[in-house]
């Protein structure tokens, strides 16, 4: 089944105006990519600074496509200059879904 | 394995300080709760009044448990008040999960 992508990354709050234009080109560039069934970057309500990031890709193939793609290299690239740090993601297997 | 929840709701972006309290209550009081890994609310980077929600539970008991609790019974009826609409949450039931 489907591979859950979940978790945060971080950087100062005073730099979230700027560094949004970058994340709107990794979500456009990611969701045209085979195989990514969600992708979103979205900021914690409790905590400023918190950037809660949450993918479903069809498979481990698919995943791994995407992270030699040239958008993956350029959005890590950018992170120094934003201050972005403390990258923390879990992958998980999934068996089955349901709407809840 | 656990179960991860994860999903959107919306509500007008002009409500969304008026709301905050709410989310932080809600917050608190379901990661108090037994089984409960992971429960978080964040405004999507792209979209203004779209909340990503993502929750990680022990087994579905703790889930059960989660939708009969008085704070869960409380957050679902301020939602009114504040135009919160369009639930969509997915259960995906996991196999493993690893550090990516």
């Amino acid at each position: 089944m489907s591979l859950v992508i979940a978790g945060t990354i971080r950087l100062p709050p005073e730099n979230l105006e700027a560094f949004r234009p970058h994340m709107l080109a990794m979500l456009t560039a990611s969701r045209a990519e085979e195989g990514c069934l969600a992708y979103s970057y979205a900021q914690d309500v409790a905590e400023p600074g918190l950037i809660r990031v949450f993918e479903v890709w069809r498979d481990q193939a698919c995943l791994d496509a995407h992270f030699l793609t040239d958008h993956l290299a350029a959005w890590r690239a950018s992170w120094p200059a934003f201050g972005v740090s403390d990258r923390r993601l879990i992958a998980y297997e999934t068996l089955n879904d349901r709407p809840l």
